[in-house]
């Protein structure tokens, strides 16, 4: 029965880890998650209340965080876990995951491109080896708006990421569709809350660096590149992605600039939105009238969708918004582990 | 002697009225400015420092705000008034400030525009009259780095829009130097801090509306748009105008993406940037190891250029960052009323 | 059976009304809330998706906003209404609902206060009233964690105050026990985001006015000092509550300086805050190692309460925290309708 | 002649150094500041305008920052140096140079206390040094309106802490004249801004953990507590500080409880603070009708005082207002600069 499913957080006192429990103590369908953490994690943590004292409370009866092992894991009877690591980690433990047995769902980078060019600004060991690659081409990556079948039936979700997240889903209706001209190029001008940019502090998320202020970054060299280009089916030269550093904490939109192929009317543009989303529960269209904007959808799992045509009818922009840490991150995650084990894809989310 | 100078402002009570007041408290070379209130001004100011006490203190014995009439400007001396009025006040008082003798710096739209179809956005009353005409076309456009000449002689300097001034300061150098592939597109996405709304409250200036959130608006129809055409020498269709709101009270960043026409490498590019704007105080040419991020320029005259080149050599991301109430109004008011009255264009804004 | 129940919010349109809409949709014992208007709401608002496009989605097939009228809850089949109207239209319409037998939380100051002296901060023009005086006694005062029993069997709720809730939450078990010098004096010094003074757009919640500062208001003189001396049995002069708007949305934190009776350690202290809210589910108390902050308990229907003790054990520093959307005004709202119809407090909430 | 005065500065790339390096920038009487860096500080930073493009242009030809060394500052002839150094560091060189014949102003918490007891906070090495307590009661406490005289005369003065400036600034009328009940207790609850914390990145000073969110911290145990009890000669129980974190870049507000002692009217309340400040430039008196916010005082030297008396005319509520980088540090440090250089104390702060 679904009730005995056991989920396990490795990471869990990032932000994507404290979304993730958040969301999996009120899950009707998962047990409560057992917490683990890497070694290099602060020692300290015995307890996840007492770094996220928002969490305690609502009768869990403790969040421990313990040490991470695959023995630990196995003896909890661990059906599926999240690894909220590091790249490099999440790269090495993803392949050991499955020689346990275990399903996973992985928040980092490690798993979600398919071409071994684009993995190279990860800079992985093993980019060579044999084992890594038949991994590499069967771990889906995880929009389950786009991969329903495949995340349904993998071991290893690739769990995408915030930025591609919000122009892989506003894009694809209309590039499968063949809509968009897209030898003229897509531009998009992406902002994201400070989240996005983990928990360890720096001077890029110092508060008095990011308030009042807004900055572009990775300026034609950001990581999520490479996940757009591959999942739209577009090369290096089609696509311009400039991510920028917005002084709230979190939320993502994207202002994307494209141009349509031959004569398209606006409803048709609509429509073709409409359609594919059609039955989706967490993408949500908005009409001609209206642009979404970042607070709708805030801690929620939703994206939101919107765009306008110029009068001469071929320049559009589209604008697509989400939470970077639910639909970019823990919330998607969730979305995966519902479609992985069959259930309803809102379970837990609402 | 140009300590006889002595200017006025009408509209004190807006955040470009206070920032100017502000600034011109400090003027070597100005009197202390009078001001002024429109009748539909609220009666209840009777002196700028009950409305803004950040600017009692510094000895000037108190800041009145006195009902507008032309006698009272003739009476009192004003040789130069800063026109913090809507657009249509502008317009009529804009025409009628020649037959008074003053020379005007008007903030509003009024003026700025050239070419009849541009100017239909505002709907004025007075479209066809031929006495607006001839101050249309004697009206300087009020960026001193490109119009010193025009606007040294002129009565009406037509200062620019905040959201143009930051674009057409960035374009204008290789825009004019031929180094734009113009016919693809130029695309200007920008964000702008709140008080570019103004001061009137609304549901667009409310904070719990703005706060932890970023929107796009007046998408393909902001009246910005036809200044930076006109200025730039561009059709509509060559290029994009999207504006956003930023949850911060001041500031624009505005992130440009054109492709170069030819081969032209990041050296040439910088290199025109810099000639361009050699000997001009308020722009600040980044080199390429760096773009401009808003904080940088807060709270100073400055307007700042960097950029970006893909490794493709086509695709430039050109960003440019100024404070919205000083480079984007009171302080490039002030520096036109420098070059107007002869005088270096730093003065009174350091 | 209880899935029978039907709310029904008046004033939807505002954040109160937002919040109690958001929170009713999920709650399993309750129907989908009706929602009405007062004939002064913007007319055009015929669906609240379109005012909060938040709330689109979910499968709830529209948010309907309908004119309304007392025959409108009859036909409908209203169990309960929440009034989330000005403090003079609950006080009309809270007499007016007992003839038509429709039980009320009112969300308004309406009804909060016992003593008619304490009522003239509101300036009723029924003051005098005998129905008002009945009601005015019969009425529940709307925190659960105190007055269980009479919010059960009340025909009127009268939800409290947001800084009133956290001010008598932390007060109340030492107050009550004795432990608090009440001659020396109490001064609670409260801190709320700007979501407590309404979507209304004014002067106090223009972004670029509250962003980057902080200020005191309403000192000596808030209409919630009055539900605060009432509900702890103080005198006027033995309470001094000075309130401050932050710059956040929503959140507030009160910080309370007490002085100990007699010889009291901390121990005694935290031990009679957690016997007076045990088994109470939305009061954490905090061990003598943390203090409260303001995002514990955001976004949750939590009051946090937390406190320090001067070396020389007579002086305290006490800290209460919650959303003042929430514990503060919605959450309490349906936590108090969860006690009115008997079902567990946490439901709908969680 | 008064432009021969040479600033240096150790510790520029902080943000009170930064703050200081630009005022000095634009001060009349003095040199170009020199820049020094401790061995610890990032040795990357080889012109302070990479660390803050804020500072570039305004022609002042690059503002190297050199490693620190005694023969360096004789050499370049230095005749004041603002130490904005840690603690021990400040402890250990404000007594070397005096050996060295520097003048100095120090930031630190190093020379501001009198009493040993006080300074036991910082566990300083050299507690019991002979020269030590020499310099502890020679440095003079960096208050201009309060010590003018002593901070002409002083070899270092140790300019006051920014809550210690808001607090004694606001206290100091009424408890010299003896209006205050000081047995009965004061309780200052203060706010300060993120950059009061430094630079340095840390938990604390992360974005995503300060914004949204209000904290109290250190209660009962802040080391300005010293300064405040010395300065306005109270013993510990009389006084309670407990300062607060605000999600805001900068700016200071001290809400301060006080009992009047005898009758004294809100007219004789203000009139003592105008007469205590009149001729003193930086401080300005709030009339009964108005209470200081934080945004009057923002990016300016002023220390904002008002107040309001309760009903029974015994209890005061008084707030302060100023900016933490400048009245709270820099600007201040500069104050001191010019009164012990004979100079006018808005010299260059204006």
């Amino acid at each position: 029965m679904s009730s005995a499913v056991q989920p396990a957080i490795v990471g869990a006192t990032g932000y994507t880890g404290f979304e993730l429990t958040r969301i999996l103590l009120g899950h009707p369908k998962a047990r409560k998650p057992l917490l683990f953490r890497r070694d290099s994690e602060v020692a300290g943590a015995v307890d996840l209340t007492e770094t996220y004292p928002f969490l305690s409370g609502n009768g869990h009866g403790g969040l421990p965080v313990e040490p991470f092992s695959w023995s630990a894991l196995k003896e909890r009877g661990v059906d599926v876990v999240f690894l909220c690591t590091p790249h490099e980690v999440s790269r090495e433990w993803g392949t050991e995951a499955q020689s346990h047995g275990v399903r996973v769902v992985d928040l980092s980078g490690a798993w979600r491109l398919k071409q071994e060019a684009n993995r190279k600004v990860y800079g992985f060991k093993d980019a060579d080896a044999v084992t890594a690659s038949a991994l590499d081409q069967s771990a889906a990556y995880g929009i389950p708006e786009l991969h329903a079948e495949a995340i349904a039936d993998a071991e290893l979700v690739a769990n995408a990421g915030c930025y591609a997240t919000s122009i892989i889903l506003a894009l694809s209706p209309w590039v499968r569709a063949g809509l968009v001209d897209i030898e003229h190029g897509i531009i998009c001008d992406s902002k994201s809350g400070v989240s996005g940019a983990g928990k360890t502090p720096s001077a890029k998320t110092h508060f008095v660096e990011v308030a009042e202020s807004l900055s572009a970054y990775s300026v034609f060299g950001h990581r999520h590149t490479g996940e757009i280009l591959e999942q739209l089916g577009l090369r290096d030269s089609e696509l311009q992605f400039t991510p920028h550093l917005l002084p709230i904490p979190r939320g993502i939109l994207s202002t994307i600039y494209v141009r349509t192929k031959g004569s398209v009317s606006a409803n048709e543009l609509e429509q073709c939105l409409r359609e594919f989303y059609a039955g989706k529960s967490w993408v949500r269209v908005f009409g001609a009238s209206r642009l979404p904007e970042i607070k709708f959808s805030l801690h929620t799992n939703y994206c939101d969708i919107g765009f306008s045509v110029a009068p001469d009818g071929k320049r559009v922009v589209l604008v697509s918004c989400l939470d970077n840490l639910l639909k970019g991150a823990s919330g998607q995650a969730v979305q995966n582990m519902n479609v992985m084990f069959g259930w309803n894809e809102r379970e837990g989310l609402q």
